[in-house]
């Protein structure tokens, strides 16, 4: 009887952060370990469908790397990167949103329904949801965001679904662009007013020292995640994600985390939970430093 | 860390059992220690605010048999008993509206409000919910419930309220009648057609030998539960509370619980968690016996 | 048939006036004989439902003088005034509560209903309506209000009740606080963006010499009613009665009525007919005088 | 002030009147003196407003006899007569539709306009209200009504309006026919499911003795109306008034009224008082005679 | 099957002008030949009838010139005109208003009926449509308007149906005026914010030269026509007409047409089709003259 | 001008054939070379933008031959076909999802956007549209049908979309299907109590004789049909696309065409105009053979 009790505890310690993100917008982005671990991801499709059922609207907006990676070297197209971008010539970029809206979309989509959750995937087409246009003719068909528009998203959870969103985007002349997850992430948030953006990621958060997991920051003023980037404390992939959050807040979000996808239900944990998980950034300056 | 994940698979555990009762109707029939006891009736309470918000409807009917005989002592009114029935006059019975209307009710409406739920307290006059007449001249204002309206219930759940609700009654004249909470609970639970009515008691549910509390009955069709009492297994005030829940069960209701309301949190651990707790009823006969 | 068409005529008459109201708010604050004497009380609940019924949103707020007295001396609870204000101790606010939300406010609402009315009651704890503070440590339980939320009552309207309101109010901590009821009505009334104001009491309205009813104001600029406070010409409960009605206009009531109770249907008098009763407030100067 | 209680008692009078009509549909077939004399026809126009505004459902059919016959008189047409019905060739068909569509139906819209109601006027011709069919080669262009479909009369009850019906009606070619106003307000009143048919003449009511007002008979079951009409105990005008009254009960109207239109507000002293006016007609038999 | 391409071709490149239109309001201002000629009249209607069908929201304003007159001479009232308007005494008015709202307009009405679109017809006094005022007393019951309440209008248009509104007016005494058709028709179109005017003439639009089809100007700039107009470049009917399409452009409607009205289906061809007919009025200055 | 008015003939032609499908549901089965040529998959997707802008309901469900045994071919996957139907490892069925949900339904999408429609995809995982099981384990991941949700497919045509569906299935345990699209077809038209299922194929409709095009049957009773296969009197991919033609009128749909994918806008044509094309199947059975 005591573990029955000890779990209504914590079942009653969730009031309050269900009360705080009930009928608001969580969009997760979804990637690294998290999303290649089988395990780790059925429990968060299965956090998501628990989020999505106490009246949170969930969004879900997902990469797929190797996926793309593999399926490019099947068909035996080579993957060059410039400056961390992949270049992308048209018969690649149509692989990636094959790839991206075909396999990876449909398997999360697959795996939420077998949960119980409803989800209806969505690319950066459907009902134009991502017009994208070229970043730089060198790196072919990699996009920029042109602009977003948020309706089909709003439209599915107002009938009650998951959005689970691959991150393509067309121009007017229907050319299919490869669009970086984690920037389309933050502008369709900012674009939903989202109250909460969540980025998954293969690390505990974002640390003083990137090799010391015990520097982990736990809150962080945009402004001054901008000054350690800027002072170069941050590499490799760690630069544009950081950068993405802080787009995200300037964007209206109120709430952005980085937070560690190799733990089991980290966004419940994050979520429902008094324990805070990874780094949380907030709007405005650090007066102190 | 470790603690959290635990946490999360509680969490995640509910996941079940909040698609079952989501957008459904609980009703809870609310008394003894869970209500005399101040911890246990916030723990109650919380209950109901974190399946309120979790998209429950959550009904209260609620009795107050120990601060009415304790009001009448103070004013000097002797309470009668005749077959366990209190008799009742005209000024007894408006002074059991008094103190349910106005103490007992407004006190939980208040404890519910402080934890963050929205309620408003009903009594059998509001908005016509139960019309009563004379049980019996022998017992005075003791009320017979002559119909429900549930329209007022179901206006406040529509509005995103816990109703709370006080059992008197009133006829065409407007006298005022007490009426017995653990049978009023079970018509309006019927006429909501409410998808599981608990009730609580302080017992650990239905048990075999009145004695054993380790010969708790888990389960019991209603036709045995019946029999149980046509034969005389049960004594006192379970007599009552098992007709009752025969009651619910022929009105409709889908499943009804005796649950123990000794112990915390004993709603959410019936609702929530894998662990069942006390007695449920069931339609249907018992074809082994 | 001749008094067939006179009967006629006043339902006529009643045309502009029934237009005028028609879907705007009525906030009635209800007290003194009106309250006291059965057949009064059975005629002012008459008016309201008709009033309700072709159209108006009525809401009644009472008082509950004489009984709580009369509790308090049955429970041996002595009253104590300070500058017409009862001292209130913990216990005494309770019974406050209890007789108000539990006896009058039942009383009331069970009226309603036997007349063919709809009418849920409330008290300041459901739904959160009012937020008290401790006015004055000396005073007690006697409360100031803090803040009023309006929501409970428009839910009620728009369900097409009655909402009839006992004015006690609650803090965080869930003490209970005794809420001058005219103070309440002002404050409600100007949250709900009322049409119209009705406060009932003993005198024919506003009077140039308080001894002589041929002297009845009909109509007056608040600034007067302002200074006729401010040089000593009223007295007693006028004072802080006409002081209710100041600030009801100031909340931004449109029209404010101080009609005579002890006539029998006055509020439909006021309403329907075109002839007018009391005195009306009205914002702005005179600039006569 | 004697005379303000008395106001007050005929509103608290009409107090379940309203409630029994109120949302509820009530047809009148206005003709006879109650339109052709300027001041009846403005105190019928009031009554209707005011049950408009109190929340009845009003609809208005009229006929338009003498301003029929007036116009084609001026326009030199010659009326004849067979059975009591009028011969109607093409030309006189299109001045009937003329006068009652733009005359009559105008002037009447224009009148409840001016009191403060709200109403739109329809013929049989907008959308497609009544579908007619040649009656009898014989008479011309009088038509039988085909069908009715009452949809934009609940269009406009539904936006607010009175719908003021001139009872023309067209075949599929586009032919207008004139159509009986009281078989018409029968079939509308049958297909609204109408609370209730009012139908001006300018007799009381049924007469026992038709030339004996005293012998009025107050209420009628159908089976000894339609007895009287086969025994010949009616005569003229009344013999297809009384026979409209019984089709409408017939088609599920659930009280039809003859009253009489001489008397100013009859239809309120009828609707909103507890004096019965004219004759009421009841479904089923009577039994002892 | 050549042929059945061509059909297709034709309806595909109706595509982007229904896109256009879906959903916005057109109001046709209807007269001359179009109205006179049976043929064409069939035509209008259905073009009306399958613009609705498709989403568009078509709104009619009729004038009846020649058949007021007819009726006039029928009735031996003698027509008099001063500068082009008719001067018109009370009976003359009436007889306008019958003409028009009993005769034109449910002839309109009837045939919009028979094509299988759903029209209700409005004169100036249904739900208040047109506040009238007499211009002058010279010209007797000529009215201005003094104010347009659309409400009637969106009403019946939420409710699907093809508003059909022949243009008199009344004043507060219940006095019918006639309306200038050009003049309603141009105010409504204001209030309603349509998306345009079509004014359909006898003229190919307007022309350079007003004797040579040839000189047909496509688009002007409503400072343009206003200095055709001031310089004496109009003459006759044609400069109330382009004084109503300034007007119109003044009071917010986008686009303002003045079309050939004699051609079959000519509102077809200018709203679906991308061959322009007519004059278009747009905003602004033409800064090259 | 002629030409105008020839083109406003084709559109007021359409007219009754716009009100026949206004708001019904139509699903197109899109194949054959009206796909895989693109300027007809170009007229077909303006087809279906043109139809759902004038308010009918659009379905479309693709299937993707050639692309699939492309991309197969690519992937080193060698194709092997049974009794027609194609033998599919999991690994296959995985590609065949990735190409109709990810390539091929994109592109379509796509298209339909850029021609200023508004198109989102669904796949049988989103929303659980299509559940499937194994059809023959000899056949590997070839699904058969258990049961369709339609919806996700209702809920997108409420928010304004035309569903593009690629017909994969899903069972419980996640496993993707490769479904036949025909079948697909004629399940989810049936549950969609659609209007009209099109199919479009290479041929000009169901041929008496299968060489000759002249020998085109323009109406069939599904008896008849369903005796021309049992009689074998149709060969090859004719006999399953005629069998489903049969179950879709059999599950409720109202009319079922196969038409000539090859002729351009043959939707159009077949829907708007008096041109019957292909062959339209009709239930019920031909008495006269």
């Amino acid at each position: 009887m005591k573990d029955f009790e000890k779990r209504a505890e914590v079942l009653i310690e969730a009031l309050p952060h269900i009360r705080k993100y009930s009928g608001k917008i969580l969009l997760v982005k979804y990637g690294g370990s998290a999303m290649t671990d089988e395990k780790l991801q059925r429990a968060v499709m299965g956090d998501l469908v628990l989020l999505s059922l106490i009246g949170v609207k969930v969004v879900l907006v997902h990469g797929g790397g190797p996926e793309i990676t593999d399926m490019l070297k099947k068909l035996g197209k080579e993957t060059k990167f410039v400056n961390g971008l992949r270049v992308t010539d048209k018969e690649t970029a149509e692989v990636v949103q094959m790839v991206l809206a075909g396999k990876v979309n449909k398997h999360l989509v697959t795996l939420v329904q077998s949960l119980g959750g409803r989800a209806v995937g969505l690319s950066g087409a459907d009902g134009g949801l991502i017009a994208a246009k070229q970043m730089d003719p060198e790196l072919g068909y990699v996009g920029e965001i042109e602009s977003v528009d948020v309706r089909p998203v709003i439209d599915l959870l107002e009938k009650g679904y998951i959005p689970v969103i691959s991150t393509t985007g067309c121009d007017a002349e229907g050319n299919v662009y490869n669009i970086n997850a984690d920037t389309a992430a933050a502008r369709i948030a900012g674009q939903l007013r989202a109250e909460s953006l969540i980025n998954m990621t293969d690390t505990a958060g974002l640390l003083e020292d990137e090799k010391d997991e015990s520097t982990l920051i736990s809150r962080i003023f945009v402004s001054d995640a901008q000054r350690m980037i800027n002072q170069g404390q941050l590499s490799g992939g760690m630069i544009p994600k950081v950068g993405c959050c802080i787009e995200a807040i300037r964007r209206g979000v109120k709430k952005v985390f980085i937070i560690d996808g190799r733990v089991p239900h980290s966004i419940l944990i994050e979520t429902l939970t008094d324990a805070g998980m990874g780094t949380m950034f907030m709007s405005g300056e650090n007066y102190d430093g």
